[in-house]
């Protein structure tokens, strides 16, 4: 969806002045499109590209040193017109001749063309070249009826540093045209971009699919198939940019992974991983890999691979640094480490420093015991718990109370087997909690399990009322760490309640299975009751209107586990 | 939607793992995290910060020569346990002590400050600094127990030029706090973002609304509002930030207008053009503007905007060069080029060169007022038009005809006023059709009245056999442009028939009335029978199975066109 939008007929012309004014160091604009706001060589071949808006950083973003001269903006997804090319052409050229390098649509080719016979009405000197760099538009062997997409960039790259280098214009003709040869782009998309101002995207794809063969201008893709993992994925883009290897390569590789517009960098960083390693296993040499958004079609969501294939000469210039608003590539000020360079850093390790006593260490087998079946019922309630957070907060709370219990019971059952009494267990158990969950509650969590721990310690045998000191304890150190208070909507509303009630029914002269079973009953009500409360704004987190009348996801996950578990703290 | 997942449990690591591996040059891996691969001086302060992950380019994006020395990567979301940015301290660590600076959220707070205990206790002098630029999320009198968002940057960017600088600890810390009085951030989210793994998102906000105070773990404002226009949303955040001019500023500020994931390059720079507009208009200069994914969340739909409120220190160090895997900030190797250069480039005027003779005259009339007509009929299906063209191509074709022939109604209608001939009119008409409509439709309409016109001359008076060979002239130009043939689903399928049918009819004594009305339905006719042609695989143009029963827009719109003006090219 495209939101922010005045009049959907004037986006195209704002998109291009607001490009313009944020980056004044970089262009300037002429009719038609941007020129660069630096001064070139005189006598340079000056490079221009262009095409419609909605690619950015392509095309406007790409203008600068060591990249092109000038680049023609159309309108979305719609090629510019003859006499904006032309103007960009004439503002751009610096007495050397100019290129106009272009994406292979039907569109461009015409008004490219037009524009090149205009500029050579005005004496300038003009070479036409096209970029091809779309497997799936056309079988290998009419290679040149391809489309033009994401690997335009490497392209013009390639082409704009030889340029740079003073090569004189049909020699940067013939690097132009190398470089596209050795350049081959495969995408695929799960779901259409929708233009400003429309309400529909162009196209859909059901979920769960992924349509092969992309084209930029949001086109679907040829066919569809199993969108599957982010490595099935990475196979279908490898498998396919393998099937042509140009001759002369010399095995070194340069690999693209460009994100249509809504595909997040996280995404194709996970997919990177598994790009690079199939590449590695064809015998190629990954020399340098760039993930990011490149060429965008809006918000499409889909991804591309584009292989660079190198030589000598193509692996000079598109190394050569550049500087644009969108594309730098610089000299480090600094000098890289030592290839062996090692960091002195470290996960905290569990140990059994000391075993523990008889009935400590059966304690401690209890306690494992609940926390295995703790980390299950969290497991179970994950999404429950995350929709209820997401209502006033990150929606996290799920998956961290899954992680951190599950971590937790596994280092509990571990140390449990290697003799660890009830100190040794809880502490190591609420170390994993905190490391694994992440987030305050895994940190609270944590404190609690470690502050329970302490209050145990290995060798005494574990009471009711020695319970009932170690969940005293647990809050106390809730209490101090989350700087609440009862009545703030957070899980010490449920937590408060339970340890009183648990050491009432103590006092009274309860067991600890009884007052396990009261204090819960109490804590389950207790979680429920914090739907009743107003929404709060807290110290560093703000409840908005949203969470009244909703439970906090924190006094629900507690109330859970204390459900669950009466050898929480080691029953019996 | 997050698409591109493994298991939903290694994504996290999965993520960190594939940024490593994509930027070598500036990263190395370390437990919990990421440290420089470059060398730092030795005992300059180093600075670490981090978070959940979800946010690139926050936080790993952020490592490189000055920028920040280390970053911590929690789960998505979800801050990082003690142990893991411990590690990561010690790791960045270059014995001139270390800042911990960090968004201000209850997990970090916790995670971050057990860290500093535990580097403390490693002998490492350690500060912790807390980012706090979220005006939305506590009254200004409370401005400590603000959160930090995408404003994080400028802050992290100004302190560590300060420690790239050589200041010490303590001077470090002081421009760190003093940054962090001076930017401001706020933010509005229009749809939430979905966790990986997770079918549906976090939160989701109403069509044509937005959620006002936006958090970046996905959290949803603090209320909703009507969207409105791009200028409406920069408005609302101009007018807040400006509540809060902080003491001492110079009134030159930065602007930084970050999209949180799904908004787009484009949307952002249509609304800079409104915030630098706003801010100019409170006397305040802006100094730069950043535009771009600076903190995001995931997929989430959203903008904030920062203000970096300068003064002679924090201006000094905001601009010092940086450069990391996400943020680059350059020396620009060529010089700016002169204020006041003048591009020679220009837009072709209209202009009645020679007045045509009084019947070549009316003809232009009439050719005007046709023109009109077929620009109300394709703004009318423009959308039909667009829909049609989306099943196998790009989507623009209703929006190019609206625009395209809008542009030529204009233009025949002044040409008309100001006594143009036919011809006149009509050339006109195709440059402008041509230069507004883009795409190659665009371009094939403007040559097709240019042809046109040339056979009809300023003096002639326009005959029904003019006028037949007018329409030959025109699909004559269509097939030399396109290079395409009769069969394969293109506007020439109806066209060719229509002009055959015209001819017969004028050879067989019929007037222009009648003839433009028996052929014009042999168009409609036509361009419904490419619905019943194969797919095909064009020239620079791909067709896929989806076009198979569909009709070609191009085609469709041409039999639009004739049926609605019989006075295309000068009737009677």
């Amino acid at each position: 969806m495209t939101r922010l939008v005045n009049n959907p007929a004037d986006f195209p012309a704002q998109l291009v002045d607001g490009f313009v004014r944020a980056n004044p160091r970089y262009v300037r604009k002429v009719f038609g499109g941007v020129v660069r706001g630096t001064e070139s060589k005189p006598g340079k071949v000056a490079i221009i590209t262009g095409g419609g808006t909605g690619h950015y950083p392509a095309f406007v973003g790409w203008v600068g040193p060591g990249l092109v001269d000038g680049a023609v903006a159309g309108n979305i997804f719609s090629s510019p017109s003859a006499s904006q090319a032309a103007s960009v052409g004439r503002a751009a050229d610096q007495g050397g001749g100019v290129i106009i390098g272009f994406l292979n649509y039907a569109g461009d080719v015409l008004h490219f063309g037009q524009a090149a016979e205009r500029l050579r009405a005005d004496g300038i000197e003009v070479r036409s070249c096209v970029i091809t760099d779309d497997v799936a538009s056309a079988p290998v062997e009419n290679w040149r009826q391809r489309r033009g997409i994401a690997g335009g960039l490497a392209v013009l790259k390639i082409a704009s540093a030889a340029a740079e280098d003073g090569l004189v214009l049909d020699e940067v003709v013939r690097v132009f045209e190398h470089a596209n040869e050795r350049v081959r782009t495969f995408g695929v998309a799960f779901a259409g971009c929708t233009l400003p101002g429309a309400d529909h995207p162009l196209f859909e794809v059901e979920k769960g699919q992924m349509g092969v063969g992309l084209g930029v201008h949001g086109e679907a893709g040829i066919y569809e198939t199993d969108l599957g993992t982010a490595d099935d994925v990475a196979g279908l883009l490898v498998d396919r940019l393998l099937e042509e290897r140009p001759e002369g390569s010399s095995g070194r590789v340069v690999a693209i992974l460009n994100g249509l517009g809504s595909a997040k960098y996280e995404e194709l960083f996970v997919t990177f991983i598994s790009v690079q390693d199939r590449l590695k296993d064809a015998g190629l040499e990954v020399v340098d890999g760039e993930v990011g958004e490149f060429m965008t079609s809006l918000d499409m969501s889909g991804v591309s691979l584009t292989l660079v294939w190198l030589d000598d000469e193509i692996e000079k210039y598109y190394f050569a640094p550049a500087d644009t608003a969108a594309y730098k590539r610089t000299v480090l000020p600094d000098a890289q480490l030592p290839e062996d360079t090692v960091f002195e850093t470290e996960a905290s390790q569990l140990e059994v420093k000391k075993p523990g006593s008889d009935a400590s260490r059966a304690a401690g087998v209890a306690i494992a015991r609940g926390l295995t079946r703790i980390a299950n019922v969290l497991e179970e309630n994950r999404e429950r718990l995350g929709d209820l957070d997401a209502i006033a907060g990150d929606g996290d709370h799920g998956i961290g109370m899954a992680r951190g219990s599950k971590a937790a019971a596994e280092a509990a059952e571990w140390l449990a087997e290697q003799g660890g009494g009830a100190q040794t267990v809880l502490v190591g158990a609420g170390d994993r909690w905190s490391e694994n969950a992440g987030g305050a509650s895994g940190a609270l969590w944590g404190a609690a399990l470690t502050a329970a721990g302490n209050v145990l310690g290995d060798t005494e045998e574990v009471t009711a009322a020695q319970q009932a000191k170690a969940l005293r304890a647990m809050i106390d150190s809730i209490q101090r760490l989350g700087r609440a208070e009862v009545g703030q909507k957070t899980m010490l509303d449920a937590q408060v309640p339970f340890v009183e009630a648990f050491e009432k029914a103590v006092a009274d002269g309860s067991g600890a299975d009884e007052a396990w079973e009261t204090a819960s009953q109490v804590a389950t009500q207790a979680a429920q009751d914090t739907a009743n409360l107003e929404a709060r704004m807290g110290r560093a987190r703000v409840l908005s209107d949203r969470s009244a009348g909703h439970p906090d996801p924190g006094a629900v996950s507690f109330a859970l586990v204390v459900s669950t578990a009466s050898d929480l703290v080691g029953a019996r």
